[in-house]
């Protein structure tokens, strides 16, 4: 066995992983960071989708680069960790001892698959939407020259699936346990919204049904439907499982470390175990919701990215006094032409959690005069404290600019800002590329919210 | 003579005139509101170069609407304040005498025109960008049959026109008194990116040298070139005056409002001028700049908009503590496919002013992966503080997102902050809408402060 030595190992080379080991080697340049890392070639995990229709077409397209981890003299190791020996420091794989001072998981996470479905994954025709090339190519190449797909799930993956198969020629039906698709992340009337661009691009979507069984028919070990609760079947060559990730904890489990909600690892704002020399960051993190606090279940490389960020600026001692207050749960997706963003908390998550809020929206137009050519709609919904207007949510459908216009909602909400502050907030407004000065969106859905605040 | 009566009077219907009387009637439902207007139709002001090109085309797609003004019960009179009785509260128009409880000056700008070239406006062929639809009818359809343009003015204006007129076929020579195009917004190595994409669009750029006469060779009122500093001479068949605009600030000089620095009407933190029944609002006022607090001569609909609103909510006695500090000076602009925005202060901006600072930049893409169809670079630049590391300043090349990125940064500036907060900012990335989430811009530029300010 072959023994290595370093102060920073990383276990896990994804986008957490990955801004860790860059951050700690920008704030502790003599340390000797090293990553292992389970695959040879990465894949861009928000843009699988992407592969399976004509936007990307492959998962050559899709890979993500280490050169600059490389460049700064970040070392690396393909393999898995296997056990770590706590008191020696000494972390195992199956051809080395790596022994290190500060130790990060940084692991990542595994499709999630109910129970009632997960002996169906060894049929021929069923998938996961998992963060492995190699899978990722094997379910591409069988999709390729079928024509019925069912896509179990109304996640942001599965959404984005379903849109790359249909537009790519497939017969798609999505199948969702909950009545409206991305459910969490936008409210029913936003949902709808998406919902009908789905049915125009010929996607078929079932809400009030779940699936409750992948048939082999033939038992020949090949998918031919699915049934759903109600009873009814559904054709289908092609079973896609897009029914979410969970934490991939298992050495952690294994080597005894605190799990928290939703099995991810314990962390506090630091992203520190308990033990001050382990530290967990990115979707193997058990994560809480920035607002409401409550266990978290969201997944995202943006949240994984500040985490990693924030770990890799704290392993020798805290420097930067912020931390990580929680998600806040910032989305985007593209949906045929329109973007749907999302930021903070709903509308009907608020009053599912009886918060007393005030809602204020705005429908305008993404470029003025509106007679610009591409001029789009644009919506924007803020939902804010009925005591004090703070921001704590924001939904918006938009053009391609509403993937950074959700970022200035989502800068509100984790600054605590409140409508009196984005009432007279000052923007660059331009013909080509914003909405009117005089009706900025944002702005004006937070004055709707004053007026009704006020009530005058 | 009409006898009038209402409690807001509010002169000049455009973007602060507008958004004042919406913002007036909001908050103060009971009062009779009524604004003076000059025009039957108001043109949006920066939408006025795309009138010259294929991209509007006309000036009736041109139009603001003042539909929602009017549906508040707004009431609106077209024309022209020339005196006022301030100890009666009465104001004159030719026909009406209009008593007033407060008084809103929204008078707006003009183009200004070097007092050199001032006895030039009379000839055929020399035109300013006037906020005048009839002018703007004018020019345009004198401009439809000539080739040769010379455009005087390397701000904004000057260049979207130049390049509206070059795309639809002239020959076009923009000559400016800068060095570099879109000076004070924008650092000499990020304008000449700009210059870069005239060049290619074929408009000639002329920076060392400046405009001294307008020819007429034949003396028959006909303009025919320009003579510029240096000695040389263009042929020209139109000139257009972009040199700036100055506030247009006639009546109340007349009735003896006291002006502030550049020919503005003085204004408080919440636009009220010394006797608390006057306001000002819009490119009028007297500006200063929102992190040095010098007098300011930027103009821009987005500022008048917000100093609209806190005018508007400010008529009878404060309500929303916050007032207007200054112009962030917000801009963005498109150059052919490029997006180049900018906010607050600039690098060469503030070591002029001897301010300590550190800046930060990265270049990117505004898709992930960079495979992504349609994807394009994106460059980010910061400036702060060198003690703090308070953002004071940024500029950002890109895609249409560009637009709203800036108004991120405008929000980080107006809020104070700093790259630690930056650093770890939770923001929403999504493969056809922003840049990874692992290396987004304003993320990476405020990492690259960091590690200057810390120099490790």
């Amino acid at each position: 066995m072959q023994k290595l030595d370093c102060d920073v190992l990383i276990i896990g080379g994804g986008p957490a992983g990955g801004v860790c080991a860059v951050t700690a080697k920008m704030n502790y340049p003599s340390k000797e960071i090293l990553v292992v890392r389970e695959f040879e070639v990465q894949l861009v995990p928000c843009a699988i989708p992407y592969i399976f229709g004509e936007t990307l077409g492959c998962s050559d397209k899709d890979v993500a680069s280490c050169g600059a981890a490389v460049d700064m003299g970040i070392s690396t190791l393909l393999g898995e960790v296997r056990d770590i020996d706590f008191s020696g420091k000494i972390a195992f794989t199956t051809k080395e001892a790596i022994h290190f001072d500060k130790l990060v998981f940084a692991t990542g996470s595994k499709p999630f698959v109910h129970d009632s479905l997960r002996h169906s994954l060894g049929l021929e025709g069923v998938f996961t939407v998992a963060k492995n090339k190699d899978l990722i190519d094997k379910s591409k190449a069988y999709i390729e020259d079928k024509n019925e797909v069912v896509v179990v799930g109304t996640g942001f993956i599965g959404i984005e699936m379903a849109m790359e198969l249909a537009t790519s020629g497939k017969n798609v039906t999505v199948v969702g346990g909950s009545k409206h698709i991305l459910k969490g992340a936008f409210d029913s009337e936003i949902a709808m919204q998406a919902e009908a661009i789905l049915m125009r691009a010929g996607v078929k979507f079932i809400g009030d049904d779940r699936v409750t069984a992948i048939i082999d028919e033939n038992n020949d070990n090949i998918v031919n439907g699915v049934e759903l609760k109600s009873g009814k079947v559904l054709d289908a060559e092609v079973v896609i499982l897009a029914t979410g990730y969970k934490p991939n904890t298992e050495l952690a489990q294994k080597v005894g470390i605190s799990l928290g909600h939703y099995g991810g690892i314990w962390v506090d704002e630091y992203m520190r175990t308990a033990n001050h020399d382990i530290f967990a960051v990115g979707d193997c993190s058990a994560r809480r919701a920035f607002i409401t606090k409550v266990p978290s279940k969201v997944m995202l490389a943006s949240t994984s990215s500040a985490e990693g960020r924030v770990a890799g600026s704290s392993l020798y001692g805290l420097q930067y006094i912020k931390g990580f207050s929680g998600t806040i749960a910032i989305f985007s997706t593209m949906i045929g032409e329109s973007a749907f963003s999302s930021a903070g908390v709903t509308e009907e998550e608020a009053l599912e959690a009886g918060t007393d809020i005030v809602v204020g929206t705005f429908s305008g137009v993404n470029r003025h005069p509106a007679t610009i050519p591409g001029a789009q709609k644009q919506y924007v919904k803020l939902i804010a404290t009925k005591h004090g207007g703070q921001i704590i949510g924001g939904q918006i459908i938009g053009g391609t600019e509403t993937g950074e216009m959700i970022n200035i909602i989502g800068f509100v909400i984790e600054s605590g800002l409140n409508v009196y502050k984005l009432m007279s907030m000052q923007v660059a407004t331009q013909p080509m590329l914003t909405a009117a000065p005089t009706s900025y969106p944002i702005t004006m859905a937070a004055v709707n919210i004053i007026a009704k605040m006020e009530k005058r």
